[in-house]
């Protein structure tokens, strides 16, 4: 099946398992916004779990914190948000459309790719079996021509990102006859920059009204109050403030279900360490983030680094941790040397001192920074990605299965009274609430066993308990394994000890070790 | 010591063991919002997990959601807050203040209360013994004047308040020539109306931008997922939807600390029920409800109902829960029949059918709701006040020890080596390393054990283990215990359960059997 089709399979099963519904879906929703239903909500909240717990309970030197969404706004000016956060946008006279002005220009030069591929796809076709490829690319005039024209175009539109030029990235767009796809017409404005941060009105007070912003990275939370935490923790460096929630990016192309969305969750973390020894510690964080990831045990062929060539002007280090995905490999952790940038410029910002007074040393001085930071929502992505499954069974049957982590899966344990009456239903229930106290149980009665056993199959339950006549007598029920389908006889009473062991979030901690 | 010296001590004891920080403190902080500290990240997630947990394991017919902070706008015309979440404003003219027109108006009303007071107070002195104050206020003129006054606005405010009637609001203010505590005048502009939602622009196109609001409550986002949250959950009627969120007022008078914020987090229910049974469900809940709080242990004298008379317009019955603070009884949450209003105005407003179709009965119909919604800050600041105590110890010292339910406490268990050298830090940090899997540790090797213990009972760890040489040949370590500050040798081994078994979720799950 083409990943295109299976993508579009996850987004439909998100949905229909109560893991994703489109936000305000019966207003006809609302663009770039999604809420998670009852299952997805259950799987956000484990991995949130593992990845706090990895953190906070595994380091001796890393806590959390919790700051709020608000903040004040002159900590977006001095860590370069006002300033620098912006997309280019242009708009079309004739359609009154918006459009982000690098986009259109990557698009033309996707095109010009494109016009080389036909030409080499001619050729091929003319050709035959003796077409040598490599040969027609540096021969073929036309294919020089066009490449030539590509080549020169990205040059262009490398120079004006730069910056941005505003006016070079305009001019681009009139040389290159770049025509608007509604309106077809090339009536285009100036391009201006468009800040990406939403922002509101606080306090109503005419005097002390204040314009805040949303948070468009929560990072920023843990840099003003690094210093509390140091000294009411009394931590000492090397130390890490961890954190989770919110941001918000007015992103003009949002896309790809949750991958790419104007509300959604991060998790940060904030090593502080000290100056000159900062590229000591980023392999060693490379290596911890990696290890998390993997203990999830999707397999390390799914995963690679993406070293930044080009980095932020904060940075001396950068790289993503990207995943396979059914749209090609992509970005689900960033983890960056932000230097001292941040704190240096709260410093300036502020007026306060905020060094770090080393009693080692007996210096003080700004320290450096290794960040890792994760996207939520595309980690949960990346996960149903790779869970789902469609499996040809031995009878010619297919069955869907989300082969989730057990310790993340949102129901842990599914019990099923093999008919509905004969006092089954009522021991059935017995189980659950010897259960129920240690992880989330679900109790089903309808249908037959097997329509039961898919239902689990399609929410990643790791395991079933069939409570049928003979538990009533024997004290013993099946137990059902969700990616074997295997069964077994076992007592009620070691039911929590052997389920336990698998789906705790402190099973999946040990493989950290 | 006054109340009002003990909150203070409290606000206090938050920031400086890194449980409340002032937002954004060094750009001097940024009016009625707070961040949590490591300290407080953990017993504010150890709440919301209480709650989750004793919502939706604990009830086989409650499945949780996480829905987006932005919404559809027509959700909140729909749900009345658009046109009636306002406060009334008023601006004075010469020192460009502005006000809540009803709180100088009850100011005002206070006023009166005062002149009273001091004119029993006068005669008090003046008769001595013989003063009988029952007696007094029926018979002085000038009490009895005042009290007339003070009917007399309260009367006239209660009936400008509903609607409210701006202009009497207004006139109101100029009757009682109220005047601006900073300008000293009675140049005031008009009463308007000042809607609470923060409001800001979803979108660049020209022609696709959007109002948005940041929700006010998390409810209405579990109202229009109800429909796909029965569906794809198979719910029947009664269910519930559990909910935990941020959520955002503009409040003009934000007080009192974390009790009352311009950014906040909910915690909040919806019960689903046929109509016609919501006032059977109505005591059941705030029974339930009740049972939660009490089970934390401290004291069923400190919490109360408190029903209310005036019901909102959408309601048939409701209450609170009250908690005894320094600053006397007041809600933590609140229990609401909501009855089918808010689906029918989304069914309205949306105009798409979302009734619920009753298989037992094969009817369809608009559920009614039974809500129960708790301010996670609020309950976090009522458990501080309660667990905060400075206590007299035997030997004349006093400690200060947070007396926190153990399964809510920050860390779970301190271990210490009694000194740091002969390989007791190192024994000390293998226990670490068998326990940090299962719950949050802490190591700590500096100053005497004394000031060691004195720190955890500051932030409220029920638990210390310390390590000394004997540890190393018998396997035992001493066990302290907070509240008792009792000490006990125990064997390592059994170090995990004897500490899990008190400070799980799950221990505190059980009492609500």
């Amino acid at each position: 099946m083409a990943q295109e089709d299976v993508f579009k399979k996850i987004v439909s099963h998100c949905k229909e398992y109560g893991f994703v519904f489109p936000s305000s879906e019966i207003y006809d929703g609302l663009g770039a916004v999604y809420d998670y239903g009852q299952n997805g909500v259950e799987l956000k909240n484990n991995i949130k779990q593992y990845w706090w717990k990895a953190m906070t309970m595994l380091h001796e030197n890393i806590v959390g914190i919790d700051s709020a969404i608000f903040m004040h706004p002159t900590i977006w000016k001095a860590s370069g948000h006002v300033d620098a956060f912006n997309d280019p946008l242009i708009d079309n006279r004739d359609s009154k459309k918006r459009y982000r002005a690098d986009v259109l220009i990557e698009d033309q030069i996707a095109k010009y790719d494109e016009k080389i591929q036909k030409e080499v796809e001619k050729a091929r076709k003319r050709f035959g079996d003796s077409f040598d490829e490599a040969k027609y690319m540096e021969t073929s005039e036309r294919v020089k021509e066009t490449k030539e024209k590509r080549d020169n175009l990205h040059a262009r539109y490398a120079e004006a990102m730069q910056g941005p030029d505003l006016e070079a990235l305009k001019q681009i767009i009139l040389d290159e006859e770049i025509v608007d796809p509604i309106s077809g017409t090339k009536n285009w404005t100036d391009v201006r920059q468009f800040n990406l941060m939403f922002a509101t009105e606080m306090g109503a007070s005419a005097d002390a009204s204040m314009k805040v912003y949303l948070r468009p990275e929560t990072a920023q939370g843990i840099f003003v109050n690094y210093l509390n935490v140091q000294k009411t923790g009394r931590m000492k460096i090397p130390f890490g403030i961890a954190q989770i929630g919110k941001a918000f990016r007015n992103e003009i192309v949002a896309r790809q279900f949750i991958f790419r969305m104007r509300e959604f969750e991060q998790m940060e973390m904030q090593f502080f360490v000290a100056p000159g020894t900062e590229l000591e510690w980023f392999p060693k964080w490379k290596e911890t983030r990696m290890k998390w990831h993997q203990a999830l045990g999707f397999g390390a062929e799914n995963y690679r680094f993406h070293d930044h060539e080009k980095l932020a002007h904060y940075a001396n280090a950068a790289t993503d941790i990207e995943f396979k995905m059914p749209f090609g490999f992509k970005e689900v952790e960033g983890i960056h040397s932000r230097t001292n940038f941040d704190l240096s410029q709260h410093e300036k910002f502020s007026g306060k001192s905020i060094k770090y007074f080393d009693p080692q040393t007996n210096e003080s001085y700004t320290p450096y920074v290794i960040e890792t930071s994760i996207g939520v929502d595309r980690m949960f992505l990346s996960i149903m990605c790779h869970a789902f499954e469609e499996e040809k069974l031995e009878n010619g049957e297919t069955r869907t299965v989300l082969k989730l982590p057990a310790a993340l899966a949102p129901v842990k344990c599914a019990v099923m009274p093999l008919v509905k009456k004969d006092g089954l239903p009522e021991k059935a229930r017995e189980i659950i609430d010897q259960l129920k106290f240690h992880f989330n149980c679900q109790y089903d009665e309808k249908d037959s066993i097997g329509k039961r056993y898919r239902r689990q199959d399609a929410i990643g339950t790791p395991y079933c308990v069939t409570v049928d006549h003979d538990t009533l007598t024997d004290g013993k029920v099946t137990l059902r394994f969700r990616d074997t389908m295997e069964q077994e006889r076992v007592n009620i009473s070691d039911l929590n000890s052997i389920i336990e062991d698998k789906v705790s979030i402190a099973s999946l901690l040990k493989k950290l070790q």
